[in-house]
């Protein structure tokens, strides 16, 4: 593919300016972003938590040689992998490196630390880069056709997702190559399985002409950068439906939106900025008549860390009124509890009522 | 289905039970299986943790009459689900319970523990009786024609996982209905989403002529149940690929083999007693010289609990003798460790090299 071409011109690249710098009697370096909280703010156009300028220079001598020359082998798995249309997950890289004689690492925090410098310096994510993450998850069902390819034949593969019954299509690890058909209205993304099976069950998907995505939890990397490049490429917008509570506000639903804290060299690539919260707000709590918990300590604390720290509710002055008005009634309530009311409301009454005006969503 | 209609009458029949005896003016009661460690035992014929005989007897009296109320309630939901062909998560049947009146559950673990007894009193799954875990998981490709049904029009529905590309397929949370075409040899389960990934990508399960299935860890039930019955129906053989260390052993491929000790009225349906485990063993650390990590205190601690008291170890030597071993050596293998030998010797090299000889995998 021209973009993987693209990668390997810039890593050929880099590997030949430090080449020259050697070979002119220079000492080489290299400058790598800092990826600390520090180094964050919450870019409001782009919507998400982005790197501020701050960068590391490495530069070779007796002390760093051996990180620098990790980072080159590291830079030429990268080539390797995408020379020969495979991958590695990061703890595979590590294994990997053990015939790297003396620049092997030790410890897999050591691998995963410069195959994040090596990400931030490309300014690429891992996924482009060949390199796979451990875990993946995410499921889908609903008014979508995925595009992958069969590797064998090179043929175009076309995976319709209304057509697995109670089933559905998951996800994969790197999801790069995917193209996507289809003429739904939204994507409906949902925290937990058993309320993605209730609506797939139902064939929730085809009433509401949409396309229904399971995170079970907080979403991976795959998941995020799924839902990502589906929404930008057909134009989706994308409803988030989570438990009403501090962990799905500030954890699961903000990590989706604008990314993570501690990863902000990757946010550009896995958050999804048209993302806007459906539900469960503190105002349907009251609404629908929810039966809630008290919020637990942690809950409070999480709140409130939310109220003061997280530059995406900072921003926002409905989530903070919202997170607020949690605090203050000092309940929460899972998305099941609209079950109180008969298991199929959830999509004989909520969705419908809340779909008229997404306009009211939470940003 | 037939099935659905013999789990409706079971239920009449004992609510038909439990209201003659009232009204003849006897106390109703009801005897429950205990479902205690204290009450289980390793069956090795039928190869799973069976509960041995002992029984509660619930009788109506004041102090019974919530929970027998409790009891009868969550039955009725049984019968109203399987008749409506609708499902509930536990989390839903709690809340459900919300409008039951005085006889409404203050906590979920309530409602959890009164299902576990209905579960365990008819001795049918949870999924039999409509009723359907939180989480699902489990990822399926290769040599497998899954067969479903469109709940809408009723027609068949054949998905075929050799179409997937580089995605899966997502195992429903309820597979009690599925039936399945396939040629496969055997099927290959996988702890690692990476190591699924890497046979998926490269098409393993056409060179092998298997099934993979990816478990993500220790297995969720959905996942259990899926490979059992596949493995019934279609007589394969089950291979289990996990890490060579006490977690991968005797929690996730005992639980997957002979189920789980705390949840033994269930492991008739969730057990595979045809698994046979492939690797990663100790002799292999020996024999691939593969690059190990020393175990953790938590790990000599798990190997020695397993020594001790698992009755499926105990009953196996191969396995104590294999436990013991890595005791002794002290260190633990992941299944990525086979990347040292460049990324794909595990298709090229290991699984091939193992799979001439499963008379030789521990049992």
């Amino acid at each position: 593919m021209a973009s993987n071409k693209r990668v390997v011109k810039r890593i050929k690249d880099e590997a030949e300016r430090v080449r020259e710098a050697i070979v002119d009697g220079r000492k080489p370096s290299m400058k790598f972003p800092l990826r600390s909280l520090a180094n964050v703010r919450y870019n409001v156009k782009q919507g998400f938590l982005e790197m501020k300028g701050g960068r590391k220079e490495r530069t070779l001598t007796v002390n760093t040689v051996k990180t620098f020359a990790q980072t080159l082998r590291m830079m030429a798995l990268s080539k390797e992998l995408i020379d020969t249309d495979d991958i590695a997950t990061k703890r595979e890289a590590y294994y990997v490196s053990k015939n790297w004689e003396s620049a092997r690492f030790n410890e897999q925090a050591e691998s995963d630390a410069v195959m994040d410098d090596v990400e931030a310096f490309f300014r690429l994510n891992r996924e482009q880069l060949g390199f796979i993450p451990e875990e993946k998850g995410g499921d889908v069902a609903g008014q979508l056709v995925v595009v992958d390819m069969d590797r064998e034949t090179g043929r175009r593969l076309k995976i319709d997702c209304t057509k697995f019954g109670s089933g559905a299509y998951s996800i994969p690890i790197s999801i790069e190559d995917l193209e996507f058909e289809t003429n739904a209205d939204f994507i409906l993304v949902i925290e937990t399985a058993g309320m993605f099976q209730r609506l797939v069950k139902h064939s929730y998907w085809k009433t509401a002409n949409c396309i229904l995505v399971s995170m079970g939890g907080v979403p991976t990397r795959a998941c995020r950068r799924f839902i990502r490049r589906l929404a930008d490429e057909k134009r989706l917008p994308v409803y988030v439906f989570v438990d009403g509570d501090p962990y799905g506000i500030s954890n699961i639903y903000r990590t989706l939106k604008v990314g993570s804290g501690n990863a902000a060299h990757l946010n550009e690539f896995f958050c999804v900025p048209q993302a806007r919260f459906l539900g469960i707000t503190p105002q349907d709590i009251v609404t629908y008549k929810l039966p809630t918990h008290p919020l637990k300590d942690v809950d409070v604390k999480r709140a409130k860390d939310a109220l003061k720290n997280d530059p995406f509710i900072l921003h926002h002055k409905a989530w903070q009124d919202a997170i607020a008005q949690l605090v203050k009634m000092g309940v929460r309530a899972e998305q099941q509890a609209l079950a109180k009311h008969g298991l199929n409301y959830v999509m004989e009454v909520y969705l419908p009522e809340k779909l008229k005006h997404p306009e009211q969503f939470l940003p």
